[in-house]
């Protein structure tokens, strides 16, 4: 069976862009021109039991929720507005009205939060996995689209809250913790699996972004910041320079982690499903972006910047490390 | 589990419908008013391995038009014109990269062919069966849309093409016919499973019965001939009379039965899967219909008409039965 990125690449190849499409297979999202004053966006995210959810440690209402995140995500990525949503769902038998009840719930939940309305859909039985895909369409202002490839030299890079606790609440949930087991949410394991579980799209920051042009490139971190990072630095034929001591560690990780073995910083580079927002900005466009942040109310951080040499360089206390792409791994 | 229609009724209890929806869940595809001169319409059809289709009758280029073929039916049966798609697909290991390669072959043939641009999607490994998820975006002139609704008493009841044969082709494969054994395209058994695996959607009639607004209400044959029509009484709220000498039952069908104990009527009312349209005309306007349906190549065929009284009649020579939803079986 090829890869995930074996299978785009062909696709990629195989696309004959049309007029009206902006931006095809390879982004966040797709973009395509209207003949009204805006662009669509659209985007769809997989879930499949066994290897992005189990739902032996995922509520069905939670399950309901990440699903429309992801794509929320997509959307806030590309700087748009997320509008309408379909989502198809196959069912095995296993799982009983209540559940499903819960799932849908979830999903309705977040829709209403979100200002997006569940269009349509498709269900189906199955013989053993349960599988959701949402498919979501949105609007930005034509040509306001924030892609993955202008990033230019001297850039500096931002990442919104912090990094880490997704990769650490999956170690958690591996070890047997389930988050039913707490209600005291300052409890770093709860924070650590609620952040994998119950994500929360960066959908005010990413309209922002896009509606003021202040991001010349952006991403959502899903498959983990080192990775994410890369595509910038692929689509827009950059490298990037960032700093090890600049790079936001979610408070849970550094708590949890004194007492494992893992490293902090290792999760916060390579940790995927964090569903944060990775992004370029101007150098001159620096006290803009933090009042921009600011107005939509989530933290940014400045992590490092753009560089001509095509490689991702770390400083890690001066001492200076090339990070390859690990590629986060899903479930199996 | 719940079934198909618990969900679907649940959704629609669910959803408040926003200002811009023009027809959400519980159509062939939802409907939404745009800031341009045209609606948009959206769709979304997940087909499960074991459940509608086995890769061991089904050739992969076959499987991945057929996942396209359901969707640009639908977009028919709204008047409408297909123009974007997103593939999801969850794929198990033991499928080869050539099988995948296949898969998307078919999928872009006849999205080249009809004039849609595939724009993203997202794949995924899974456990163990194959999951295909296309949705569609695809649009109409505003206001033009056709839905299930508006029949009124009087109409005349079409249907384009032939039916039965799907029912057939299905019988033959699970009887162990191969649709490799034979490359005679005049054998009635390649006809009727070439039906069920390379269905052809009636884009060209559908879009003309939408601009026109000839078609008062509009559904594509996907769960059979009585359970898609029982869809068009409820919605618009009516009952019809049909008459079993004038519903086309396709060759092949009457033929392959000749050697078999099934009903070839039986297979034409009750078979699912067949992608013909199923759409009412105000009794004046059979000519235009006629001529329309000419012009698009297809053929289309008179079976009834829209009573006041809410129920299904079938006239079988002068003997009046009802007719319930029997509903349309998948393969679990």
């Amino acid at each position: 069976m090829p890869t995930e990125s074996q299978i785009i690449s062909r696709l990629k190849n195989r696309v004959s862009i049309g007029d009206r499409v902006v931006l095809g297979i390879g982004d966040d999202a797709a973009v395509i021109k209207t003949e009204g004053p805006g662009d669509l966006i659209a985007c769809c995210d997989l879930m499949v039991e066994g290897v992005h959810f189990r739902t032996e440690w995922t509520p069905p209402r939670l399950l309901g929720r990440k699903a429309l995140a992801a794509n929320l995500s997509d959307v806030a990525a590309m700087g748009g507005i997320p509008k309408f949503a379909m989502i198809s769902i196959a069912l095995p038998a296993k799982y009983s009205s209540e559940f499903v009840d819960d799932l849908f719930a979830g999903v309705f939940e977040l829709a209403n939060d979100s200002g997006v309305t569940i269009v349509g859909g498709d269900t189906s039985s199955s013989r053993d996995s349960l599988f959701i895909d949402i498919s979501l369409i949105g609007e930005c202002q034509s040509g306001k689209a924030v892609s993955r490839r202008c990033a230019m030299i001297g850039d500096r890079i931002y990442v919104s809250g912090s990094l880490g606790a997704a990769a650490m609440g999956l170690s958690l949930l591996e070890a047997g913790f389930r988050i039913e087991e707490t209600q005291d949410t300052t409890d770093p394991r709860f924070r650590a699996v609620s952040k994998l579980l119950a994500p929360e799209p960066r959908l005010a920051l990413g309209r922002a972004l896009g509606e003021s042009g202040l991001a010349t490139a952006m991403i959502d971190i899903s498959d983990g910041l080192s990775t994410d990072l890369w595509h910038i630095l692929n689509e827009s034929d950059v490298g990037a320079k960032i700093h090890a001591s600049q790079i936001p560690v979610a408070d849970c990780v550094s708590v949890a982690a004194g007492t494992t073995a893992v490293d902090p910083l290792s999760l916060a580079l390579n940790g995927g499903e964090e569903y944060e927002l990775l992004f370029t900005v101007r150098p001159d466009n620096h006290q803009q972006a933090a009042v921009l942040a600011q107005s939509a109310g989530a933290r940014i951080t400045e992590i490092g910047e753009i560089v001509a040499e095509k490689r991702l360089s770390l400083d890690r206390n001066g001492v200076i490390e090339s990070v390859p792409a690990l590629g986060y791994q899903h479930l199996v």
